[in-house]
């Protein structure tokens, strides 16, 4: 059977099934990280491959700034879980077409990514790989245990929330293909002058530590909480079968950057569609108690885009006339006109 | 600059040098693995990528074997720190090439790793990749501060011991590989029976945690220790490097298996070079304090082969006539005659 007619996530469940009988780790496995002591501060690990050709196209991404998103994408992950970043671990497999300078370029960017984020490198491997570039990670962090977020616990008529806005890196991404293709055809050197703002977000995005700040200092707790890496939809959709409920999110909440709005009209490409299915954007995604909505409404920093259902009511998307649609992990078609 | 003129050390010296100023990790870095936390029961992390055709090749290694292999190897690491290995995550990246069955067969072995090793698996990702199998891997354990075994601590005198028999999964490679290409020049299938031993060590190698067993029943706390996965020389020289030591290896103590002997006499093979360059052999390489000799003497399943010396008086292998000849990490040559 080809992987694509099962999908990656039931491919994932079935393996899963064949270890979970025998687990003998306490608290939380498979979420966006793993939780892996029972003790009053828990650590939770995650850890990722990253594959040139994949996940970076090297023509237009600068090994320095692909270091810094690496580690961005591990330390989002801790994040996602309410947790603090500490360490991170890297193995790198590099090809014979990168020289010393180029490794160096990319620990660069792994090395401000650090600092940004204050986490250590603890281990660090090199290996030959014969395809070009190959990054894993691994990211290890800490939570007290009672402010451990996981995918798992969102409930019925919680708010749902989102940091920042999405779309942006996707539509830089869609700017540098684009400049890609015309230099591929013609040779015209990229222009790149007026996207900053998407560019940024694509080629050095942030992780947002800094929202865990914003729940500590305000006494919040999120009932459930991931980070945006696979795009909007894919990730509510993911969060909605781990909490096996449903949601509803009103399509005109969704946040969106006036620059990407601009870099979507200019490129004739539906903005709500770039912010749905466009990945990269690591904001976070979570839940609150609806019981809490007096204490987040005037806090800045996060839009509440919607609320959780009882699963049996389905994903949906609300437009502004009231109209449903189902929302779908890549694309989403209109099911009541 | 070319990386294959600064080496694989000295390039992951300078780039953690990068690193090493600002962190406030505790305990131990850049080690077989990395200990995490000054808790009474510290957690050490290791993490690895492997990538087709320069770790593994498919034409002869079972997709079962694989992903056995590969979490022996990572169970291998935490072992090498005297630590009880508990947790692994994993993060495949597949072409279009592997169907579902593949997959199943992968996580088959690393299931059948996980029950014989007493591991979790805590956290399971799949990506594309345009290029093959890539499987990246790590590994969390635990040991109480006091047992750790790091490869900094070999002293001057300290006795050089090592489980098993080394060469043997080297042999088992090169069996393969000959009938690979006999297969690959005129189709004849693989004659692989009377190999038994050898391969079985290359295809279905065994994480020494048994060791640990040892060791905690006898009281022995080795000084330094690492697992043997580039090969004796290479690994018994970068445990040198660690601990700013030198060492003398007596060329006949090295042990070898008689199925391994009996390969390289029909392959025209040295031994020796299978014993000191052969990877894979996932036996553990320990120091021990001299004062202790009298209480390992007697025990089986590992043997003394050398002793350590101050840094000045280098690395040597001892011939049984008494000539010193230079341990290189690949190769080695005779500086007395």
């Amino acid at each position: 059977m080809d992987i694509s007619e099962i999908g990656k996530f039931a491919l994932l469940d079935g393996l899963n099934a064949g270890f979970e009988a025998r687990q003998q780790t306490t608290i939380k496995t498979f979420d966006n990280a793993s939780v892996i002591a029972a003790s009053n501060k828990p650590k939770q690990v995650c850890s990722a491959v990253f594959l040139e050709g994949i996940h970076f196209n090297l023509v237009y991404t600068p090994l320095k700034h692909l270091g810094h998103k690496i580690v961005t994408h591990a330390v989002s992950k801790i994040a996602a879980m309410n947790a603090i970043p500490q360490q991170i671990l890297v193995s790198a497999g590099v090809s014979s077409r990168f020289n010393v300078s180029d490794i160096e370029s990319l620990y660069e960017g792994i090395n401000a990514a650090c600092a940004e984020y204050g986490v250590d490198l603890v281990e660090n491997n090199l290996t030959a790989s014969l395809t070009g570039m190959t990054v894993g990670i691994t990211a290890v962090g800490e939570a007290a245990e009672e402010n451990l977020c996981c995918m798992t616990g969102a409930g019925t008529n919680d708010l749902v929330c989102i940091s920042g806005n999405v779309g942006a890196a996707y539509m830089g991404l869609q700017v540098l293909e684009r400049e890609r293709r015309i230099f591929e055809s013609n040779g015209t050197q990229p222009k790149l002058d007026g996207y900053n703002y998407v560019l940024q977000k694509q080629l050095h995005p942030q992780a947002r530590i800094d929202m865990l700040k914003t729940f500590a200092d305000n006494g919040i707790k999120p009932s459930s909480m991931t980070d945006i890496t696979d795009g909007l939809a894919s990730d509510i959709l993911h969060l909605c079968r781990k909490s096996n409920a449903g949601v509803r999110i009103y399509l005109e909440k969704i946040p969106i950057a006036s620059e990407t709005f601009a870099v979507c009209e200019e490129m004739n490409f539906d903005a709500v569609t770039a912010a749905l299915n466009g990945g990269d954007d690591f904001e976070l995604l979570f839940t609150v108690p609806i019981y809490e909505h007096e204490k987040i409404k005037s806090l800045s920093g996060f839009e509440i885009i919607g609320y959780i259902t009882d699963n049996s009511q389905g994903a949906y998307l609300v437009t502004p006339e009231g109209n449903e649609i189902k929302i779908k992990a890549q694309g989403w078609t209109s099911v009541t006109g």
